[in-house]
């Protein structure tokens, strides 16, 4: 059996904090027993909630400090009161002394990027690390990179984002050459603003050993799946995102709102309701709960701020398949074979 | 009674042009009677088709010609081919000489941007013209511009989305003073790029007597409603409405499966199906087709060109709706009545 895996948590991190980190990562270690934690956070508070928690007790160890990053601080303020000293801090600094394998955080995302950026840096020939989601679709999954860091990327990065989501692809979904897509506003080549079009471009005329490049993708694409990876500037992947989610919501609240009109209908809901079950399941956001934050040397996992426990329990969960799929090594490996997009590397 | 409307209508745009067309417009005037339309396409195409709704004959008049734009030809090409001759600007130049009070086309996006552009040039302080499209919400509907047409709009553009929006959303919505929010990926002020963070400190520091201000909204807030007006540049607006069609469509698809996978999954819908019939109207992109070109001095609307025609119809009714708010006259008193934030005017 391969050794244990070691996942530092910024316990304190999220609109909840250990309440919710805590009870996460007991669920995420019954379901994968060789996890050790290390706990960043304020021992009085994380002890009494682990002493209810047995088998997460005897695979965790508290590391105290008393100082936090609030969610709404600034990345620079979070910077400067928190730097060295604070739980978000420490969990990323156990990933850069190899302490841990990998770091997760439901704190506040600018200032988790920041201290990720300042404490792991980022590898060559990377200047911007992204943040990469899982997006469930009709065939399956998806990567969509970025979702909400790089802000105004330039073609040479939406490149490099093309290569990291495609080293993320073939570890996640275990593909060769995963096909990657540049979301854009139409299929043209003449479509889009001009990053875009000269990262299609460049993408088109440099053919890649590590993935197949599949031309413009639109936002329709996202859902159904059409390639492996779906490579965008960070402002409209984080917009698309939000989209997505609140257009899930809003279906599903209409469906409830149609169930309970007449009386018929509910007694269908009766009959039917494993199948909405089902279907509750499968738009769970909760499931696909985890921003993977890439670029940098050493994994570090974004969970959503307002989670329960069962999603972060998913963050845990994806933190610990990056480090089995020894993700960073991957996109380590990708980034330099490839020499005629390096030349446009940033 | 009111005078008719005259509607131009582009008969040969679209994926399937004269046959969506004219059926189209014989649904829609079922449901408005006083429209009169003027048909610009082939003859010997249209001439067929309308025998066979007597209503929409009576009602209609030809406008011969044998020049289309077609579907993928860029709007340069679409300008030098069909300027003057082709059905799409004869379309849009009986909107100039008043001939009509609206067009409509389901033909190539760019290509009738450029031509509504050149032939009806846009209204002072506007250089860009934006499209419009409403957005079914959880409260009903909002405004969201632009969907597509200023990729990379500036600061004061956004502003003047923002004013073309509110009066249209005063004109659709009957709302004195709309709420518009400006798209962003985090309510924070620090957040978001260079031009929406200038254009949210422009709104927020100019107050408008045309609308209210609400700040940032994000991806989530477009099918919760948040506000009557949703503000974007249109690249990421045109991947937002993509990616929530796209979503719509994906959950649709998941529930039909988890009905069919049993048998008393299948007898509940039997019960419900008045409720699935209800959603799935809900739905139907068909009924939110129509994209309201803004910023000229004159009212293009843009239907999908891959609707059907009923779909058409929808995008005829909106045209009907536009001209009988007054549209035109409601933006052009808008624009100069706001002189702080005509200073940022572009």
């Amino acid at each position: 059996m391969a050794a244990p895996i070691t996942i530092a948590l910024d316990a304190m991190g999220g609109d909840f904090g250990a309440s919710v980190v805590v009870p996460g990562a007991a669920i995420a270690l019954e379901r994968r027993p060789d996890i050790r934690f290390i706990l960043h956070g304020d021992e009085n508070v994380i002890a009494p909630l682990l002493a209810k928690h047995p088998a997460l007790k005897a695979a965790s160890e508290i590391r105290h400090t008393d100082v936090f990053v609030k969610m709404d601080d600034k990345p620079s303020q979070a910077l400067r009161a928190g730097r060295y000293k604070s739980s978000m801090w420490q969990a990323i600094e156990a990933v850069k002394t190899g302490e841990a394998h990998v770091a997760v955080s439901a704190g506040n995302t600018g200032a988790l990027m920041a201290m990720s950026m300042f404490c792991l840096k980022t590898m060559a020939p990377i200047d911007r690390p992204a943040i990469a989601g899982i997006w469930p679709t009709l065939r399956g999954e998806s990567i969509v990179l970025d979702i909400g860091a790089t802000i105004g990327a330039d073609a040479g990065q939406l490149v490099n984002l093309a290569l990291m989501g495609a080293a993320l692809a073939r570890a996640v979904f275990d593909i060769e050459r995963p096909s990657v897509g540049l979301l854009n506003v139409g299929v043209e080549e003449i479509k889009g603003n001009e990053a875009v079009k000269e990262a299609g471009r460049l993408l088109r005329e440099n053919e890649s050993r590590q993935f197949t490049y599949h031309g413009f993708v639109e936002g329709d694409d996202l859902g159904k799946g059409t390639v492996d990876v779906v490579v965008t500037e960070g402002f409209a992947g984080n917009i698309a995102l939000k989209a997505a989610e609140g257009t899930a919501r809003q279906v599903a609240s209409y469906l409830r709102a149609a169930i309970s009109r007449s009386f018929m209908a509910r007694i269908g809901y009766l009959f039917a309701r494993g199948a909405f079950a089902a279907l509750k399941e499968k738009l769970d956001p909760r499931r696909s709960n985890g921003g993977i934050f890439l670029g940098l040397n050493g994994i570090v996992i974004k969970s959503h701020g307002g989670t329960d426990a069962y999603g972060f329990a998913a963050a845990v969960e994806l933190a610990y398949d990056m480090s089995r799929f020894g993700l960073i090594d991957r996109i380590r490996d990708t980034l330099p074979q490839t020499p005629a997009l390096d030349t446009v590397a940033v």
